[in-house]
């Protein structure tokens, strides 16, 4: 299967045909940040290297084209052709925003052309999620927050993906068993009304969860009453001796009511250690109600509307030529313009300022761009899921408070460099001129 | 990989050791019509057989199972035991409408309890885009559809799916090509904005492009100046004598006043079978929007709002347990009920009717819902797309005007039949008695 947009291989078909195949530099980016969002998490950047990397053009993908009316001779400078181009990357899970590369790729024009979509398909949708759930991480304050996305996903690899984004976020674990093996995740899980609605008796349905699962029992009280569904929990939990390990889980109604209700109820049954966890359309808007209400809860499960960034279920992301053959390019279209050339983001105390990638950082600022591949060779590892959390967890904590805050969030701003804002003005003459 | 959430292990762990393994069925149904869409496109129905028949928990899932805590006498039951159940389904392709059932599973509780997650996995995005995609067709009143949008949908499967459900309803093309070869759909490509840019000369570059591709030869005219690039494609398209084959694309800005302005232009200069492609933004709002104000558009190119089904990018799909051991189950609480036991769903003319799935219909209607599944082996072969596609057009040419309607549309109703409203009395009339 070859993974591209049909247009990218006309493109290089033509670029082939007539030789236009010096070096072009392509920057991967987020034209606008997302109403709602103070700060982006740049996500996926490594699985887009890993298809870069692996990205061909097979002899059978050849035959297909020409059967779809490519002419052979145009196909055929394409097959079994690996990159062998350059790209600069940020780290994974790294703050990044809007009108900044994630990544910028240099090589051959149609070498470069070719991965567009690819390369877009590998980080907008883990980029959307992870700065979803990286505000469910600072709403939630210190509290747990796991991932029951997978039944609404857009499908097994998105669930996946997701699974990894929250994790990058800082998520205690996800539902979903098999992104925990695929990624080296803790798996949870709870309980099912089915289950309870199956046994048709509360109390027996608890029992048997508690004799079974000693280790992890959470108890889920809304399936009838649930005041009633507490009580017969804390009585369960109470002659199970699971004091210290139980939980209930509230998953429908008024989420910050019943948690103050079971609370209440454990409290008086002397199960003060029993944890209450909460479910059902819980995204970060909603926990930061609840904990702002102070609402006792202790572990917030959160699904569908992470898993599908449900309020910005897209980036504006783009993949825009920004120079060929040392010519700099941009557009010149009212909100379609971006900065010519290689850049660097410098990242320091004073906030971010985008450069020149041949150009040096305000003192004791930091480049986040970093050689990632060099002549189709990777020359940077694969982030570790641990690595690209606590670099998340570092950005997000110098980000101002106006960014991280999850009601109406300032987006952190970024500075342009003067070389920077000087080629950007002479591309522009230039460009007028055409 | 095991695609469940764990809870569906601790579920069927539980049922093992305490022998609950009478007979279950569960609905899969969408609870409440969204938003904005007067019908629902039953989509992954298939795909979600296929995934009912090869889930299975291997031994190296068992082992990783244990290793998460979950005592190995409660995985034992689980490994190699392929589903040996019923399904009944809809065809793929049909229209659905909101809380009746496109598929029911019956078997073993924990057998039907454990593919609970992949199966809404498996149906919810397809459905969602499929149902979005369906209004995109009925937008467009007859002009080609093509689907763009694999750059932002929500990794590589989710981009097949979305190029699926367009091709299921209607949509001519792709421009996904990985979609296109797993699918045999038909891939359609233009030109790219850096092509143009990278040239640095747009005659040039339209030049070039009409040699290469003088079969489909579409022009991209808007990266500089749309009216001077129209008359440039204008000259290029008569100097090849691509008259007939042409078309010219919008890509940005006022598409129906840059349409009228690229229409005037390829018209004054005798080329009045040129065709205008429109793209960026569109869904059917735009596209009815534009078709409403008689725009000449021709093809309608839908990206990544369709493909993220981005006003609605996920539905309230639930897998509901409806009968246990021959009792009949629901819910009690508000808006969270659903009918008990099995189902039917019988479409004629006078609209829906939901049934108990042991007794008839309507005089004239037909049964929704078919054998899919019997014993573990598949007795409906999966539909071909174009069977799902010429099936969900009859079905929408068979919806009341209102439900079909782009803006604002009223969902269709479905009645419920004498017999299963009595079944749903008695079982909530049971259950208010626990």
């Amino acid at each position: 299967m070859l993974v591209t947009d049909l247009y990218e291989i006309t493109m290089a078909g033509v670029y082939h045909r007539h030789a236009i195949v010096a070096p072009a530099t392509f920057s991967l980016f987020v034209r606008r940040m997302p109403p709602g969002r103070g700060f982006l998490v740049a996500a996926g950047v490594d699985e887009a290297l890993d298809r870069l990397l692996s990205w061909r053009v097979s002899r059978e993908d050849a035959a297909w084209l020409t059967g779809q009316g490519i002419a052979p001779d145009l196909v055929e400078p394409l097959v079994d052709r690996p990159f062998d181009g350059d790209a600069w990357a940020v780290p994974e899970g790294s703050v990044v925003l809007a009108d900044k590369p994630l990544l910028e790729i240099t090589a051959a024009l149609p070498q470069a052309q070719l991965v567009e979509s690819t390369l877009l398909n590998a980080v907008t949708y883990p980029t959307a999620i992870a700065s979803k759930a990286a505000r469910c991480t600072l709403a939630a304050r210190g509290r747990p927050v796991v991932d029951f996305s997978l039944r609404r996903d857009h499908g097994i690899e998105a669930a996946v993906a997701a699974a990894r984004a929250g994790a990058i976020a800082g998520f205690a674990a996800t539902s979903d068993v098999a992104a925990a093996q695929a990624l080296g995740l803790r798996a949870t899980g709870t309980m099912a009304h089915s289950y309870i609605q199956a046994v048709g008796d509360e109390r027996a349905a608890f029992d048997m969860f508690a004799g079974t699962f000693p280790a992890f029992p959470t108890f889920l009280v809304d399936t009838f009453d649930t005041a009633r569904a507490v009580r017969t929990a804390a009585e369960v939990i109470r002659a199970h001796g699971l004091e210290d390990v139980a939980a209930v889980r509230l998953d429908s109604g008024d989420l910050a009511g019943e948690a103050r209700l079971a609370r209440r109820l454990l409290d008086e049954a002397g199960l003060d250690r029993v944890r209450i966890v909460v479910s059902g359309g819980v995204d970060e808007v909603v926990i930061d109600d609840l904990v702002s209400a102070g609402a006792p809860v202790d572990v917030l499960a959160v699904g569908t509307r992470v898993g599908t960034a449900a309020d910005q279920p897209y980036l504006d992301s783009a993949y825009k030529l920004v120079e060929y053959d040392g010519r700099g390019i941009t557009k010149l279209s009212a909100g379609k313009g971006y900065a010519p050339g290689p850049k660097q983001v410098w990242r320091g105390a004073g906030g971010d300022v985008l450069a020149r990638r041949d150009e040096g950082g305000p003192p004791s600022s930091r480049p986040l761009l970093e050689p990632a591949v060099r002549g189709g060779r990777r020359v940077r590892p694969p982030a570790s899921i641990e690595e690209a959390r606590d670099r998340l967890a570092a950005d997000v904590a110098a980000l101002p408070a106006g960014a991280r805050a999850v009601r109406d969030p300032v987006p952190a701003v970024c500075r342009t460099s003067t070389a920077l804002t000087r080629l950007q003005e002479e591309v522009r003459t230039a460009l007028r001129g055409v």
